[in-house]
């Protein structure tokens, strides 16, 4: 495992296929294969067809053109979480690793929201950009060995969003708001499948945003007195009630 | 919140004290007080002692020289976490974020181990001097509201760390070592206090590792199919098992 990283997945798109059973892959890919995996002709490496099943390739040719692979795709990738991740727009770097870790732990909706304590300015980073955001969910990908790229919303308006979104939410399953001010986490025994998890800014959702919540069927959940960045939050809650 | 992030809390040190309730403040928390928070005279601010209690601070003056804060520390720290972390020693840039979220999290005492898929450049690290360990505990302490240090050793060689140390530590209470070729995760039942989590490198532990660790009483534990990160791993585990 080389300081660049090494990802645990090659992901393929339908257009790398030159027949059924064969990719032909150049730029980051053939780099990442030949200098950080120093893959040799007739070694395998582990491959994922986006949206599709998991296998292996076996390295056919490499040079400083083109990587070829024989992929067999074989095996299904692993469970979704029956979760929708929904987050008060996080500062950019903040909003990176939310989407990446929030993909390799296998959520497969997140919905970004305005709430008052977010920066109208975050609203116009290049990190929203269709790109870019496709970039960490596809590491995100690599990284957890899972070809199904999430669904990512932006709402970035407050009150249709919890006014005639989350109770629609509400209706298929449980919605918790994490809450810094709310009792310490207690798992809620039924969660229902799919259900939704809202985590607010850093400085907290305003109270009547949380009280449009609770309205729209949302219940409270704490996390105790420790104050969390919200990338860490989104994590801890998600590994604490989902996985 | 400024994209610059505003502390959650100003930690103060034993000689920043100029009487029993006044503080003198200079270098990065007046600039962060000064410029991040806008503070005011007669605002208080969030404060805690280095391995002491919490409380608020009424800013007495405030220019470009000093600020000088009245204190008042009457609260109790949070609970720490009854456990001990070991972690292989990662990368530098995830050993920050694991040392700082470790840290937001509660955990009091981490040890770094060396693993064979750990690289042996990771040990000349500038991450792991003193003063920068003490800076992502320091931004830990901030986040998280808290004011209780974390101890931090190295433990360059694994065979000691195996034979030796574990055995007492499984003494104590339950040893977990996340593996990622082990069941999914199932909470044990009771982990003892304090118990400890063993996280190996992002490459695994060998075989002949895990072995050792097992014969020092160490329990495997999985956090099914999906590979994560070192940093998250850490987070999901000890959301996981100790929030």
């Amino acid at each position: 495992m080389g300081t660049l990283g090494r990802v645990n997945l090659i992901l393929l798109d339908r257009e790398d296929f030159v027949s059924r059973d064969r990719v032909r892959l150049t730029g980051r890919r053939l780099e990442h294969v030949r200098d950080v995996c120093r893959a040799r002709v007739g070694e395998n490496q582990q491959v994922g067809e986006i949206g599709g099943m998991l296998g292996s390739g076996r390295v056919l040719c490499l040079d400083g053109q083109a990587l070829e692979l024989e992929v067999r795709l074989d095996q299904a990738p692993p469970e979704p979480l029956a979760v929708t991740l929904a987050v008060a727009l996080p500062r950019p770097p903040a909003l990176r690793m939310v989407l990446q870790q929030a993909t390799a732990l296998g959520v497969k909706r997140i919905l970004l929201f305005h709430s008052r304590r977010v920066e109208k300015s975050y609203w116009q980073s290049h990190g929203l950009e269709g790109a870019s955001i496709e970039t960490q969910l596809r590491l995100g990908l690599e990284q957890a060995r899972d070809t199904i790229l999430p669904e990512v919303g932006t709402r970035p308006r407050f009150r249709p969003f919890a006014e005639d979104e989350v109770p629609r939410l509400a209706r298929e399953g449980a919605v918790l708001v994490a809450d810094p001010g709310a009792a310490p986490l207690a798992t809620p025994a039924d969660l229902g499948r799919p259900w939704t998890l809202i985590v607010g800014p850093e400085g907290g959702l305003v109270p009547f945003e949380l009280e449009l919540l609770m309205a729209s069927g949302a219940r409270r959940l704490g996390l105790g007195e420790r104050v969390l960045r919200v990338e860490t939050a989104v994590v801890a809650l998600l590994a604490r009630l989902a996985l």
